[in-house]
């Protein structure tokens, strides 16, 4: 049986995600989303990454507006801002929901893991997403205004902000989830894939977890990442604006680059084929921009073939 | 200068509330509210009462369902619903951003009178609306199927439970908020209005709070009460079928027994006109059913002119 773990961030991996779902069944795949950038506002434990991935394999996201639940309102929101509350981070009607259950589940006592579960058992989600840990982990930027958290650089900042690095805070003493580990260290594991999702505060708050760069490195499945970054843009996100900042290429070859050793296969875009001969490990060229859910599908049979060719 | 205190329970109350400030300067009335209803929901504070006074004040209530607020959405709920959270207690979309930004002033250290004052602000309410007290106190309905908090009765068994008595849990540690105790010993006080609201679970735990009951009675305004029941019925809510349950005669007349020596008038409808001579307080008979704004303002001027004549 093929065994598929997607590590993934919000919207980007989230694509991914869906393409992998539409072709493996529930117990073939594990998607593991970044919680570093989870936080608290007005009381509520917001999880922004496993929201969208959960949304994104529900069929509830909002493709238009890329972020956020299809045929959301903002009620609550425009009365919050008449009662002069936080409105900067923008919270939904329907989202709203999906905040005040998680966090009802977590002072209930279940774990994060636990409470996603439930969440996506209630919108019949069948394969199982996985938070990185069930410790908080949260992601700061080290910019040249100083430190933020993850939300207020993103969401409040706007990223505009220039970015000097990266902290996670609390990862020393977080652990990886359990099911996590257990993919990782799951002999029957046929391939790992990074999605196209932000080097830098998505996908290395998972690999920084205590434990988990060793397992990646002790497991026999190939590790396959797919570029975020086509034609010199990301297709979403700062990770582009914070590539230049930190003096690095804005390419698809830097990012596997920065992966590094860790890969055994890289995917990149068509637009993108001439970086091949500056990247290290086998590369996969094709169609990488994923607008549609075909195109998700495609793309996800194109990994797994690729990885299964490793 | 006038010196009204007016003592009210939630959409009852309000009413007469929204008739008193029509009449008078934001510094000739203070609104009391009972907390007795408060509880936590969700992790959110929610002061039901509170919010009623306050969206009446506001002019944002909705008069045509009869509680919360108007134009009100039920997104948030539906989507709780569709992730199989709690939904017995049914949050609007508007009224969301109440609680969730009066338990974040809570959270930040302020005191429910604090709050309170905050949201009405931002409202653009010029009346002082106070909380009764800062601490919790929570009335427990004793029923033939045991003891159930006030919401849980109210709304989830929708008053079904037979009523055996009442408990006001915290009352012993809580202590009247210090502007209702400043309104209550203040010498320039002209009348205290308890407003048509239920006598046992709106009004009694605003009376039973240590020390409101020995104010009131060294207080040298008269004490005024506006019947609730009309015609042998509650106007709203359960009071009717409460006194039946507490063998008591349905009637107006039973209401100004029932608060007895405290009262120095009662208020009570042109239906029940009968009914004074069973009473031994002056009585005004008026129209108490407060169907709109000219009427809420018409019965308020009533009671103050009837409080002058005492």
């Amino acid at each position: 049986m093929t065994q598929v773990l997607a590590l993934t961030g919000g919207v980007g991996g989230a694509k991914l995600a869906v393409g992998l779902a539409a072709n493996l069944d529930a117990e073939e795949l594990s998607v593991v989303a970044n919680t570093g950038d989870d936080f608290e506002h007005l009381g509520l434990h917001i999880a922004p990454d496993l929201d969208s991935v959960m949304y994104a394999l529900a069929g509830l996201n909002d493709s238009d507006r890329g972020w956020g639940v299809k045929g959301e309102s903002w009620q609550a929101m425009s009365a919050l801002e008449q009662l002069q509350g936080e409105t900067w981070f923008r919270l939904g009607d329907k989202d709203l929901a999906t905040h005040l259950q998680r966090s009802q589940l977590l002072r209930d006592g279940l774990s994060l893991s636990e409470a996603t579960a439930k969440l996506c058992e209630a919108l019949g989600i069948p394969h199982p997403l996985i938070p990185m840990s069930d410790q908080p982990v949260r992601t700061q930027i080290l910019t040249e205004q100083g430190e933020l958290a993850f939300q207020h650089y993103f969401v409040r900042e706007q990223c505009e902000p220039s970015v000097l690095g990266f902290r996670f805070e609390g990862i020393e003493q977080a652990k990886p989830s359990a099911k996590l580990m257990a993919s990782l260290q799951n002999p029957e594991l046929s391939v790992i894939i990074i999605c196209p999702s932000n080097p830098f505060v998505s996908v290395d708050p998972i690999l920084k977890l205590p434990g988990v760069l060793s397992a990646l490195q002790k497991s026999s499945a190939p590790i396959i990442a797919v570029s975020p970054i086509v034609g010199g843009l990301a297709i979403k996100g700062p990770a582009g604006k914070m590539m230049k900042e930190l003096n690095m290429p804005t390419s698809a070859a830097a990012v596997a680059a920065y992966y590094g050793d860790l890969l055994d296969g890289f995917v990149l875009d068509n637009t993108d084929s001439e970086q091949c001969d500056r990247i290290s490990v086998p590369c996969l060229v094709t169609d990488t921009i994923m607008t549609d859910n075909s195109k998700k599908s495609q793309l996800a049979q194109d990994c797994l073939r690729f990885a299964a060719s490793l």
